[in-house]
């Protein structure tokens, strides 16, 4: 049984979590699995009405369950930032989810953007910092709002920190497939100091997989790969920053946000599992948003939790609803956002 | 008469400025402009010969000339940062190169990675910040190399040095086509503190533009919309680290590194010009580089000197040579680094 605290979010968030909530249960209807879900009313509203974003009382609850399940956070009536530095972040760095897990997957070849690209040309996984770097708040504002004014943040790096989530990538890529890879995205030759830090701890840890092969690609650079040769990844790990920049480029390569899932994963704690593509508040309340990111993103819940089989049969199901045409308008299809879920759900 | 500086630097930097060169003076021959250049020996070998990078004394004698043009900087014998910071950047910030220009300009379809794009599909500037921000080399590290080693980079942002670089895209764009609208891309939902600052400069600057259109882009999105919907971008405006890795992205998506310029300029002072390329030691000395780059970075460089109708003149001969396939291997010819270089300058 587990014990599942659901965070439905913004704008769309509500709407795609139920769907995806919908699916577990159709899986555990049939399977061994169980889940209890409860609901955390977090978000904007809830801000706007108390002026609360995530207080220690939640967050001690929170700790309590097996994983988190979040819509999207971000609403136009708050100021860029709050929400997300407030909500997403601050879950992100108090429950010491290191690891934000990026598959990038090309399910069908008609949803790229690329030529020549069919499905299983783009196959690798981002591994992306998720606790430091740019991220870390750290920066200030003197003499605002003069001609003086000057503004800093600070990209901070700790060599744990770095190992952790590189070490991560070489066990992950082992489990992968067959190729085993690990790139690393940096720009070393210009940010000499925080990114020789990666460098370092890159070449020190990749000392012990000499099985794995590894690779090095500036940032720029790997953008461009990305939309020419993305058959040539397999996993990829990188700063916060970049890992941000880049796996939404991946997201878009694969076919959009419509099927773009991020887990925010602490191995030994709580992880949190969200569909990437946001609150999207001008469909919000509409019954049009594509549920699928969110099942996906509730499928690797699942994998995550140690069970890669019934994922295995969500993913499969997904992909039988996609080749079915069985979508929403944004896919191509012209399903409402619970019937897209109601089809799924019966594959199951 | 212009007196410009040559930089061949590294790699193939020799090789390709050389035809640009040639294509420079093929322009005078049927022209009233003049050229004269002088050759400055930096890069690489001149490092490892002398230790030395640009000399103070060097510096004042490029501060005499009306142009720098630069072939490429970069070797594998060199420490990643050491050229790049010592050569490249330090020319940019002594000389407040303060805008990096990027045409994105698809000349082609067929070199796109793009489905269903066509030439003129993609047609956009990025104008990038390029004295400060994570660039600026502000940063350090502690405990090296011990596992409680912490690495800093700090991002810094001045008013007077983001408002300056937003003012040229307002101007710039209105010279530019009949579309008016400049995108700030930036991470201000993140980024709170600096990229705060660009949040209110772009405001502000904008007001004295009322006949512009404005547009926000982060990042993120920014990279997906570019491989979705590049025909919506028309000028826009970034910060220096950005600005590199979707300069890059651009110069794929409108068909590869063959055909990217970049301007580091100073509307008042010594600018320097560039193909986007690199120094790519693994082809140089084989006279295979494709100079397409070089030449058309020599293009800006003669409209940037006030010769628009010039400029034009040598881009319709590169677009002649791809059109008429005679073009090096990466761009599908068969022609040497020297051969495509005379044959566009016949073409004039
Ligand atoms: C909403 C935002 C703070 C977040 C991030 O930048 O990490 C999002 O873009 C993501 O990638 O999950
Ligand atoms: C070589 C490197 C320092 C440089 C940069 O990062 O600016 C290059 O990538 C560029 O975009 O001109």
């Amino acid at each position: 049984m587990y014990k599942i605290a659901v965070i439905p979010g913004d704008g769309i968030g509500p709407e795609v979590t139920e769907e995806g909530i919908k699916v577990l249960e159709a899986l555990a209807a049939d399977s061994e699995l169980e889940f209890e879900f409860e609901y955390f009313n977090l978000g904007a509203d809830h801000y706007l009405e108390t002026g609360e974003l995530v207080t220690d009382e939640v967050k001690e609850e929170l700790a309590q369950f097996d994983a988190i399940y979040l819509g999207a956070v971000g609403d136009p009536r708050v100021e860029p930032g709050v929400l997300e530095k407030g909500i997403l972040l601050d879950l992100r760095f108090t429950f010491d989810q290191y690891i934000n897990l990026r598959p990038i997957k090309l399910l069908n070849e008609d949803f790229t953007p690329l030529k020549d690209k069919a499905g299983g040309d783009i196959d690798f996984t981002v591994v992306r910092e998720n606790t430091e770097g740019l991220y870390a708040g750290f920066g200030g504002v003197l003499k605002k709002d003069t001609p003086d004014e000057v503004a800093t943040q600070e990209m901070v790096n700790t060599r744990k920190g770095v190992e952790r989530v590189i070490r991560y990538a070489f066990d992950y890529v082992q489990d992968r497939d067959e190729v085993d890879k690990v790139t690393v995205c940096d720009k070393r030759n210009v940010l000499t100091y925080a990114h020789g830090l990666w460098q370092r701890a890159f070449d020190d840890v990749a000392k012990d997989y000499p099985e794995v092969e590894e690779d090095h690609m500036l940032v720029d650079a790997m953008t461009m790969k990305m939309v020419r040769n993305p058959e040539d990844f397999d996993v990829v790990v990188t700063c916060n920053m970049f890992g941000d920049i880049i796996t939404d480029l991946g997201a878009e390569i694969q076919g959009g946000m419509g099927l773009a899932v991020s887990g925010n994963i602490n191995p030994d704690g709580v992880s949190m599992f969200e569909p990437v593509h946001g609150s999207a508040p001008d469909i919000a309340g509409e019954d049009i948003a594509n549920p699928t990111a969110a099942i996906l993103a509730a499928a690797m819940m699942v994998e995550v939790l140690g069970h890669a089989e019934e994922a295995d049969r969500i993913e499969t199901a997904v992909q039988q609803a996609l080749t079915d045409n069985k979508t929403t308008s944004d896919m191509g299809g012209d399903l409402s956002t619970a019937e897209a879920g109601d089809y799924i759900s019966s594959l199951l």
